[in-house]
């Protein structure tokens, strides 16, 4: 363990990076609820999975019990190419702040997905290659999730079919554009390539399409083409539990400083980076070995975690999908078009949803404008331009580090700058501009998007 | 001095950073020749340059024979915010080549401004500032530049007026708003702000402007308002002495592992990172310690090394800069709108220009057709999507390497992975749709250009 200054960046060496996957879920003494069968309501079998998921994954998707799984060599040569990340130590942003808080982050930007979505997406991308399959099919919002995969599919030779929500296909031509540039087919949804495609069409014409929407036509396309399986870049364990390299990079470069976080801050929409981050630090926590306060920031236009129900939903908005226990908003929410802040989906991963539901983390929702506030001050001091999803940390940060200049607590801050927000230009413009708002949804909003939650058993 | 394996990523520890830069000029027996002013013929001196440049760059701009300068600790902070870059190894690339090459590049790309300009862009706002100065102006092209000082400035709390050429503000409004982001003012180059920008107006309306003609705005804007001095991202002597450092971490790197390189390549426009990368390298060649190859490889559509004069030229199209003896096509030279892959500029370092002169280093100029192939195939290998100037470089490094296959040769070839092409987006979707062409300028092309050089004894 060096005790000596702590450089502005900690990077590991190759030899010292994680060789394996944490699973928080071994550790969790009540586990996340299963997925169901919509039409059984039984749990989901690896049998029922098979056809959906490749078979490795569905192993991932389903082990509550294994704490470490080791990472394939393959897995492991790819990482290494944009791996490991800094972990940054913010002297600069400290100093502007003029807190006595210290603080960190990883940062998972500094490869071309622009985000920590690559951690997952060569690991689906290799079982797939593994199953011999031929490709893969997903949805992509933003875009950073469709890019991430399509540069694992170009590495391994797979075919790469993205569903891009229709909004953004048009509003991101250059993510499309990179996701070509990688070989992927990119399909703006809804689309009339699927049944469940034309069916929104048919009922919503016109419509500039959705997450879930975009999911539902991507698992359509996966089970109804011989060689493919449906691959998703957040919410699920597998997704979790491959981003854990996050948390384990991040506690191996504090521990060889001595470095022990306080408080561990992530942005939260399906909630893949906050459970990555979190993840090692949460097994000390559950084991009993040492405490932490963990923040879950979500935007206050899409408030799953600190407005939505703990229930039974659909990951989906075509209904297609198996029904997870999550916190929602109900799978036909969405938030306004006027939200420019990503981070935009109606539910949350069942394991951070559990382990909220159990009080072992917090959430907190902000509202966009100060959001993009942090960022630019961010951007400023500390060189980096975030991603808008990764600026909901930035927020929560920069809040806590100002709470200690008022107490005189001399904290240590560590939170995940999950991307950059190179694509996000427009959403800047308007912030530029002085033309953003904030977009909070009502009551009756939400109780729209709770409307559709299925009314089973399971959710009295 | 290591000699274990070699990891994918070499990164120095903060404490092994350059603390000086090199001035390779030093060491050249026949130096660079100086700056003339066009009124008299002579060598400019340094007041004459000081209403233009800050002073203490000027003092560096006129320095040959200072070997090595130190970086003042304010820069080295910065640098250490996102430096070290990595020194990487292409194994994969390698592999996928089946070459017995060993490919390294210095990857310089991620930071937010994309590129190594951000070398250059904090060194010379801190000597504006240190001077006490408001602010500084710049021209960009494709934004890289002022982006870079754009950050810089925003750090330092200074003025930064960009003059942006009017087709990249127009294409490129992305740039335009990250510029603005760190608080930048960006106008429209030419524009009706300066005389100059007024006269081109006159004479070429509708024109959508070029480097030249915005640097002569961005001169012009300098030494007319009180408290600005004019900085400039490439070609000066100061500007390859801060990019020093790009080739100074690249030889720490090599020297941890034991490994020299036999050949050293990288794009040339104005000759900034070739001349950082190659400078340690080659101050050992003029010393007769070791020697090298170096390659410079530039874009066929503007072939300034491999078919320019080398002559006395005006830096800019509207002949108010000093005059520079370099490789030029002419200062109103301007290569087709068609060419997409930057390196746009009409001439070429006065270093770059007396070395090549000298025969210390090969020029090549390639085609963007087969740039972006190779840019293309490089990004779905490694992963990186590079900028279409740093392609240039990844071209020839990969012709070096089939070379290497052919003959069985175990060369170590380094080369400048200057930047990330994530705003380069509309050039490679002519690419990928198919419409991307070639573009070579005629001989008669050419003697247009050289039409405009001015006719002075010293270009006898």
């Amino acid at each position: 363990m060096k005790k000596n200054e702590i450089p502005y960046k900690i990077y590991l060496e190759e030899q010292e990076m994680p060789k394996q996957w944490y699973n928080v879920r071994a550790d969790m003494q009540q586990k996340p609820a299963p997925l169901l069968n919509p039409g059984t309501l039984q749990p989901m079998t690896a049998e029922e999975l098979a056809p959906v998921f490749c078979e490795e994954l569905v192993a991932q998707e389903l082990d509550d019990t294994t704490a470490y799984i080791d990472i394939p060599q393959e897995i492991l040569e790819y990482y290494k190419m944009y791996r490991p990340s800094p972990l940054v130590r913010a002297y600069q942003l400290e100093k502007k702040l003029g807190t006595p808080a210290k603080i960190y982050y990883k940062f998972e930007g500094n490869n071309t997905s622009g985000s920590h979505k690559l951690n997952s997406a060569i690991a689906q991308a290799y079982y797939a290659k593994k199953q011999g399959l031929q490709g893969v099919t997903t949805e992509t919002g933003a875009g950073q999730w469709g890019t991430a995969l399509s540069m694992a599919c170009a590495y391994l030779g797979l075919d790469c079919n993205v569903y891009m929500v229709k909004v953004s296909y048009e509003q991101k031509p250059f993510r499309r554009e990179v996701m070509r540039t990688y070989g992927a087919k990119v399909t703006p949804s809804p689309s009339m390539s699927t049944e469940v495609g034309k069916k929104i069409l048919a009922e919503h014409p016109g419509t500039t399409g959705s997450l879930g929407c975009a999911i539902s036509e991507a698992v359509e396309a996966a089970v109804t083409k011989k060689g493919y399986r449906y691959v998703l870049g957040s919410v699920l364990n597998q997704v979790l539990l491959h981003q854990s390299v996050i948390g384990l990079e991040a506690k191996a470069a504090m521990d060889k400083y001595g470095v022990v976080p306080d408080v561990i801050i992530g942005c939260a929409g399906g909630g893949s980076n906050l459970g990555g981050l979190i993840s090692p630090f949460m097994g000390e926590k559950l084991r009993g070995e040492r405490d932490y306060r963990f923040i879950a920031v979500e935007p206050a236009s899409c408030p799953s975690l600190t407005r939505g129900k703990y229930v039974y939903d659909f990951c989906d908005t075509g209904m297609v999908t198996p029904l997870a226990k999550m916190y929602t908003l109900g799978s036909s929410f969405i938030p306004s078009a006027n939200h420019a802040g990503g981070l935009r989906y109606h539910g949350m991963s069942p394991i951070v949803s559990e382990l909220f539901h159990q009080s072992l983390l917090e959430a907190r929702a902000v509202e966009q404008t100060s959001v993009f506030e942090a960022a630019e001050q961010f951007a400023r001091i500390e060189g980096i331009l975030p991603a808008p999803e990764s600026a909901h940390a930035i927020r929560a940060a920069m809040d806590e580090a100002l709470h200690c200049k008022e107490t005189g607590e001399e904290k240590t801050i560590l939170f995940g700058l999950t991307g950059t927000g190179y694509f996000d230009m427009v959403a800047y413009e308007k912030f530029n501009d002085g033309v953003m708002g904030d977009y909070i949804p009502t009551d009756a909003d939400l109780e729209k998007g709770f409307a559709g939650i299925p009314d089973i058993p399971q959710n009295k």
